[in-house]
């Protein structure tokens, strides 16, 4: 039986050993554009293991999973960093494990978005791909392309595995649509 | 009295003397994540001057400007390129010119993105700063950090200034909202 893992609010501090939280907070930055725009600047920094790597731009289309959600497996970047910011402003999940050892299902931590809120996994960081709870959504993402291979994935064995409860989760964000 | 530049449609097309349309079209990238994500790969790329710069992310929140829209001025970033992408699916406008010397009004071009298209300026392209249609909205915005001035602005003289008549796109989305 898979053993439930508990969702976090996401917050900085938080998310501080996996990375940046990526979200505007109020006089985080300084005024721009003869006073039309504010900007709140650097965020995150996009990082790459090689001067000739690249900092590239997708969008990636997620479909959810069924609930509960499985986590048996996780995977990380050992080359670069990646961030995630939701094109629209939905929650949605994220699972981490701190970069370094193959993590086990004892080190992961949970978070949920408040769909305004992106993150930036910091290079090496484990986690699971994209995990939404609407029907469908699409996120901004910006990563490094370059040479070598930069994808690390681990596996659960049978009785390792996690879910996460997402049904209060669901409904919560179909009555706000209603 | 100003001179209306015409609006038009962005495309990749159109746009690519002054860089990337950022937007998922069908069929652009592969299936990654079990087949729960489409990547859309690659649609734009970070260029920084310098090997020792930074690829980073800020979020910039604009307001809107009194329609006729003014056009009297234009930047450029020398260092670097500068992504925009909307983090709600509003309509926005782009007014840009070729890199090189200082464009004057007649080398001026507009388009209105459809609110699910950015744009990724190309390095020393002149653009106009952040021009909404909506009273708020917000961008994610990709660009480059590091040492030197990666800004030059040129302003334009009385009787050489531009305008935007943007009250038929106004109206137009005010009502889609209704």
């Amino acid at each position: 039986m898979a053993t439930s893992i508990t969702i976090e609010a996401l917050t900085a501090q938080a998310f501080a050993d996996f990375g940046d939280v990526i979200e505007a907070n109020e006089g985080d930055g300084f005024g721009i554009n003869q006073g039309f725009t504010w900007r709140h600047h650097k965020l995150a920094t996009v990082s790459t293991d090689q001067p000739t790597d690249d900092a590239i731009i997708s969008i990636f289309s997620s479909k959810n999973r069924p609930a509960p959600i499985a986590i048996n497996m996780m995977e990380r970047h050992p080359l670069g960093s990646q961030a995630f910011m939701p094109l629209s402003a939905t929650p949605f999940l994220v699972v981490v494990a701190k970069a370094g050892p193959e993590p086990t299902l004892a080190n992961l931590r949970a978070f949920v978005s408040n769909g305004k809120q992106g993150v930036n996994y910091g290079t090496g960081v484990w986690h699971h791909p994209l995990l939404i709870l609407a029907p469908q959504q699409d996120f901004l993402v910006i990563d490094r392309a370059g040479e070598g291979n930069n994808l690390n994935e681990v596996m659960f064995g049978e009785g390792q595995c996690g879910q996460l409860d997402v049904t209060d989760l669901i409904n919560k964000l179909t009555n706000s649509r209603e």
